[in-house]
């Protein structure tokens, strides 16, 4: 088999048999495949796509990769979610701890955040202390015990998914749906659930532009689960704001721990919700949407959630003082309030931007290698639908640093706002 | 400027600004470009395609990565032709010195061959002693003196184009109007011809499957020719066929000087006439190309045409007694006859497989670094619309090695016979 003839294949449009695919991520892995021929079939891939049985055989060949985590001492039914990564998104924080204490089994490995998206490793690391590297004994044990444990990456998990994305990064081949969920699903595959949730988020923030693309992710990822023979669903969500009103560390924390006391914004709540029954369902512990809804606002009502997580960061070395006393989490130096020039209604609140302007202040990281401020963000006060007075505060900064006009000018430009009245944005779309 | 966002653009489908492909062709030969991000460009291109202006850009850009030959210190309009390659073709050994013998200036740089396609310095190497490597100095004075001089390639022209094809070639790329017509053009417009002719072939043999994409490739040279203020023009010839009778190295010389003195096949000499008829106009030594015939074939008729070239093989040290007794060129130790099977009528003489016959046997080389042996090849005795009867010789086989019945049966293949008439296949579709 000569590699460069499977790129002629992909470049002709016809699709790759499993054995062509197994050589290609085999051969790439082992560095016996170069750089420049993997990239130029990517590209390939990106103009021809690839059929649902290519993009299974790519997403069993890269699981194979590496290691594939063994969670069958696990008792029950293990469950995991994925979302495609936006701004705010501080969902597995709050919902993670509701559904285990409904009493599914989370087993979950996060990761960290780049560029504009926020990870929830980063988010965990502002509780003092809190361990995100256990062994895979103690990770097992925990989820035993408390039914719930939120680490980094154990163990060497889809090399070829590392490999293959530091390539499509710099050779603009990230945005092709059969390398997005090949890589998705080989990660989530090599996790060990039983079951998995995708999140799949489209809009400004999010990797797919519009709805659409969204749902055509989704049904891909779908079907490579049902192929698979792993139970998998999806929510499609809308990203043009950021999720929730807290962007940055522990200001997410903050807004996570107050939204298990009932305290949070509505918006992140729905999700909480939406995403909650979903996972009930597939982990048969409710036997539809309304009843798994009504367990998870019990959860709240009754404290179990928030007890959860305390549970969580107390194994896993975290400072429950700061979860109990969430002021003592890390604060930033100063304070600074973006007001509204004029009345009228917001109709849109720039999720990218504000992104980016997050991982300025130090919240996110532009490579790998940065470290991050746990303490920096912004706190929205405003978001779409909402009518605002002139000098109504839209959002509050948390800077350690002195912000210029410029900068300033920045975050206010995130906000669009005018007389004519604007509707509050839907936030989950579809549950597939 | 960073190259990801070119690579993206042209996936978009967007045209690249000349700074952008200056950029590429900057970078990639300063090696600061690596490979991986070029490949994924060149499927991009492969996909997406370029207007004019961009693939002027690009030959531009690649034109002034080396050196460029200057002939201004040589009289008269100095022409240059250019095949795209092909099976059997000999056509600088004759073409070249017929229209020096009409006073047409030739400074000519040629290549060696690859794969099934044979290469005019092979060819011309396989008269003792003849030298390719002539100086600058060298090279300008034999054509100012004779009017003719056939060399190999001196300094480095173009190394762009060197290491875009090493990649294009493991990288599926090589098929792509925008990345071939730069590449010839700029190697071409380094070689400082005032004129250039270029023999676009298409079909089995040739880089072209199909007489459509062959004129849009010569369109587009001529259109990038234009651009830059080059007298260019094209045939579209027919490739599905042998060119000629003789495929190899000294066998292909001892059919130009057959030809030179009008006996050479008349598919052969009907390319010769009219690519030298073109030539002839574009030097301006003839006013229409019924004049220009007429003073192609004198040099047939008066022997001035065969004299050039002994002239030539004299001046670069080559053995003359080779050109005035060509059955002292390298020979063969065997011949070996395939007859027909059957009466009827050749339609079809493989020209590919043939091509990679050849090479099998010797004549070509699989790698670069591969030697050929002069002596070996193939003269068919009959070509397509020819009658054949049973037992009949379809062609002869010159070997320095014993060849096995399969071996046979794969030259016999090449044939298609049967017993329905077949029309001769017309040689120049069209003249550009």
């Amino acid at each position: 088999m000569r590699f460069v003839d499977i790129i002629e294949k992909k470049k002709q449009g016809e699709a790759l048999s499993e054995e062509e695919i197994q050589f290609f991520i085999r051969g790439y892995v082992a560095n016996e495949i170069p750089d420049y021929q993997v990239s130029a079939l990517l590209m390939a891939i990106c103009f021809q796509g690839m059929s649902i049985d290519e993009i299974t055989a790519l997403t069993t060949a890269m699981l194979h990769s590496g290691d594939v985590i063994d969670l069958s001492s696990i008792d029950g039914i293990k469950i995991d979610k994925h979302s495609t990564g936006g701004v705010g998104d501080k969902t597995s924080l709050s919902l993670m701890p509701m559904v285990a204490a409904c009493h599914a089994k989370v087993a979950k490995m996060s990761g960290r955040g780049l560029g504009h998206t926020g990870g929830t490793l980063d988010k965990l690391e502002s509780i003092s202390g809190f361990q995100i590297g256990l062994s895979e004994a103690e990770f097992i044990k925990q989820v035993n015990e408390i039914g719930i444990a939120l680490i980094g990456q154990t163990g060497e998990v889809v090399p070829a998914d590392k490999k293959l994305y530091a390539l499509r990064d710099v050779t603009a081949t990230v945005n092709s749906i059969p390398l997005i969920a090949s890589s998705i699903m080989s990660k989530k595959l090599a996790a060990g659930s039983d079951t998995i949730l995708l999140d799949v988020k489209y809009g400004e923030g999010a990797f797919m532009p519009d709805s659409a693309s969204a749902e055509e992710l989704a049904s891909t990822m779908i079907s490579i689960g049902k192929k698979l023979g792993k139970d998998t669903r999806a929510l499609i969500s809308n990203m043009n704001q950021p999720l929730g009103d807290a962007i940055g560390n522990a200001l997410e924390v903050k807004e996570a721990i107050a939204t298990l006391k009932g305290e949070g914004p509505s918006d992140f709540m729905e999700l909480c919700l939406g995403a909650g029954s979903v996972i009930l369902e597939q982990a048969k512990l409710a036997d539809n949407q309304e009843a798994a809804r009504a367990m998870l606002l019990k959860t709240i009502e009754d404290g179990s959630a928030l007890a959860k997580l305390r549970e969580m960061v107390e194994w896993q070395h975290g400072d429950v003082n700061q979860i109990d006393h969430p002021e003592t989490l890390p604060a930033a130096a100063m304070t600074i309030e973006i007001k509204s020039r004029e009345a009228g209604y917001v109709h849109d609140v720039k999720a990218l931007e504000l992104g980016n302007l997050a991982m300025r202040l130090g919240a996110g990281r532009m490579v790998k290698e940065d470290p991050v401020d746990p303490a920096v963000g912004i706190v929205l006060s405003k978001k779409v639908g909402d009518k605002v007075s002139l000098d109504e505060p839209l959002a509050v900064i948390h800077s350690n640093q002195t912000l210029t006009p410029d900068w300033i000018e920045d975050f206010y430009q995130t906000f669009v706002i005018n007389e004519k009245e604007a509707k509050p944005v839907s936030l989950i779309e579809k549950i597939l």
